[in-house]
């Protein structure tokens, strides 16, 4: 396939490209090669939360009014909860059902099957199609609460997290990590009970915190199925964006992204060396000597190593 | 300090070694070698499932009925929902007070700070020191639900799920992944309406999967706040360790551990010689280029490889 295809807006050939890259193809590679110079256009938003904090429907309400701004829209749903079967939250999905049929929306679903521990630069590699297509803004919805999300929200620009009341105690200890990554709050299913001394938490947090800088991360109330501060949560991951511009920061996370892909490369490359048949041979000989005990896993690795 | 020490029962000198192995200090390597050959006594279980389901309640009831069985017991709750602050979810552990004190168990809380990607490794090397003190079972316990959890399972030998009823449709979603690493299912707060239909259907679940070959994992109900089915848990718990011995699946999965642990070490060792001062020089260089899309970040991964 033509990667120009991708440019002029193909929509098969985007998701021809997609699965090329998740596959690891190495057409997939040179798409994504051919492709890296057109993209740096769009503003790249992540979504995150634990389970059941309507994540789904804000990023459908989101999508649905970026697109009455006359914008087009990319969304990449992460699903780190599901690394075997790769699939996508069909319940959810359906709701995205109504935009999904519109050209200037496209919507990608992503499990993490066979990209353990890389699923962050998949997911970049996958905005980065979007990018390219032409997308103003691209949303990344991650689902699941763990490290996989830390590690996506490294490849955004924005990072909104949602929270909403009464999730019980062991789910806001959460915030102590994620209240570091958190452009933009939001307190979602504000009509329930509790919202308002959620907001105070967390606006009490972020003053113990302060870790970020010149910009003061706003708290923003949303009601999803309502539709209601959808407007306002834009307004606000805008001008997260331009903020970040300013003051220098998309510029620094740019040269931090391209730092862990290019690691990331590196040791995909440096490991592909032990796929020869006779280090394979070897391999399966240590494993046994140390499962026996008769080996520790280091002595084995500097004999694979030193081969 | 002297490995022996670990061996003779010495809490300070085993809670010094677990330090120096998470700090990846070249000491905490040499004891974790010395320990090897004293490891594989110890039944390692790992108790898992999504935020507030009870997982610490249930792993302290789990722990004082060991006790009460004459066990030596372990216990290490890795919380990966905090990859910056590294540090432990105090509101839970302090109901482990009651244990703490007891010469027989040690408990180990851990991050997930500076070990990004490598969390199973670490924890499996923490219950090796666990299993070498002599501790006749190790409960793992893991917060959240993404890819870590997973990781840390393929450590552990016995892996118990645990479920709530009442968490909403995108949490039930979780059990599509979970399904597969459960060799136990716990429906916990069972005195809460919905428990009985959310047996049914896990029931029918694990029917349509048949994932576990020889071992069909039970369903078992729990209320661990009033110590109501934590017997019959841990009966389940030795009945599939007497199973997976038999039928084989250790010793698989203990290859398959040694496996897992030998790559991580061989691409840490070759990632190390990316750090010498000229590499580095090199690798700040491009990634600029990269973030300018002078670059794309295969052709500087290539660059790496071959200076």
């Amino acid at each position: 396939m033509d990667f120009k295809d991708v440019l002029k807006g193909n929509k098969r050939a985007i998701a021809r490209a997609m699965s090329l890259i998740e596959d690891e193809d190495p057409q997939g590679l040179s798409i994504l090669r051919a492709l890296h110079k057109h993209t740096g256009k769009a503003h790249i938003v992540g979504i995150t939360g634990a389970p059941g904090v309507g994540k789904s429907t804000l990023v459908y309400r989101m999508a649905k009014a970026l697109r009455k701004r006359g914008e087009r829209v990319g969304i990449v749903a992460v699903d780190p909860s599901s690394p075997f079967t790769g699939g996508a939250l069909l319940g959810d999905r359906i709701r995205m059902m109504g935009i999904a049929t519109d050209p200037e929306v496209f919507i990608r679903s992503m499990g993490t099957r066979g990209c353990l521990g890389g699923l962050a630069r998949k997911t970049y590699e996958i905005a980065k199609v979007l990018d390219a297509w032409g997308a103003d803004t691209i949303l990344v919805e991650t689902v699941g609460t763990g490290q996989a999300e830390v590690d996506v929200v490294q490849a955004v620009q924005t990072c909104i997290v949602i929270l909403v009341s009464g999730l019980g105690d062991e789910v806001q200890t959460f915030k102590a990590g994620i209240m570091e990554i958190g452009d933009i709050f939001v307190v979602n299913k504000a009509d329930r009970g509790g919202a308002d001394r959620l907001v105070l938490e967390v606006q009490a947090m972020l003053e113990l915190g302060q870790v970020h800088g010149k910009w003061e991360p706003p708290i923003i109330k949303t009601i999803a199925t309502e539709d209601s501060g959808v407007e306002e949560l834009i307004d606000g991951m805008k001008k997260h964006y331009e903020t970040a511009k300013e003051i220098g920061i998309l510029g620094h996370k740019c040269i931090e992204r391209a730092m862990l892909d290019i690691e990331d490369i590196v040791r995909d490359r440096m490991m592909a060396g032990l796929l020869t048949p006779g280090k394979k041979h070897l391999m399966k000989e240590l494993c046994k000597k140390v499962a026996d005990k008769k080996m520790d896993p280091y002595e084995a690795a500097e004999k694979v190593l030193c081969e």
